[in-house]
């Protein structure tokens, strides 16, 4: 019996943030992936599919090909950097509260980049109280609670 | 005695086509951190001390208060979210090549938010040989490479 428990259970999860799923696109369709107006659209439509509020959009492209873009929203962001030569993408959205669904856009964006070989990783940001039962709101409302 | 070796070796790592930073701000200097300009200028300049070659800068601020920042450079980017309330910052640096330093610029954020607790997960990115001996090119310079 040990000595010490933890005030958190396991399997019940920490409460965190922000949520931040890495993904990785293998084998997607190089064609796509090195077109800036379409990696643009898709990025923001993956945004838009998650119910995201877009805030910012600001997309690159780089010689001889690969194209970095970002999409800040109200929730955090997305980004993305593409290898077009490697058929490969890096995708990361960042997201906070619990009405955006990071993982519809996730699933929207290895479908339309036709990526045969997906990976997703979800990550917690920011876990910064080990009591499940308290909930860590994405923005205090009341200015009143300002560094309680 | 294994059936099967891998050909890449424990401890010498895998090539990858980026590394990417994870860093946790946790118990900074709230004044800072919600200060819309202070962040901005710190993480232009994290990225100027890290060696990055900027491409576009795109910072906001919410309300109540909060700050959302991206970089973008041309070795991919780095990204803000901050809260005051809790003294938390999340920061990601996501960077290609050789020659930029993101553990510069990891170091350099700590250190001007002032952060008491944080802390630095180390990711590869775009892990797509198991070679060791391949090393991956951030970008080929021929085009006649093109999807080979």
């Amino acid at each position: 019996m040990p000595l010490f428990y933890p005030t958190w259970k396991v399997g019940k999860g920490l409460h965190a943030l922000g949520t931040h799923l890495l993904v990785e696109l293998r084998d997607c369709n190089a064609e796509i992936i090195k077109d800036l107006k379409k990696v643009k659209n898709i990025l923001v439509s993956a945004a838009k599919e998650a119910k995201a509020t877009i805030v910012d959009i600001s997309f690159h492209e780089f010689n001889p090909f690969g194209i970095s873009g970002m999409v800040i929203i109200a929730e955090s962001h997305l980004s993305i950097h593409t290898w077009p030569e490697y058929a490969y993408a890096a995708v990361d959205i960042f997201t906070c509260g619990d009405i955006i669904k990071p993982e519809v856009a996730a699933s929207y964006l290895i479908q339309q980049f036709e990526s045969k070989s997906p990976s997703i990783v979800e990550l917690k940001r920011g876990i910064l109280s080990q009591q499940t039962n308290e909930r860590l709101p994405h923005k205090i409302t009341d200015p009143q609670l300002e560094y309680v």
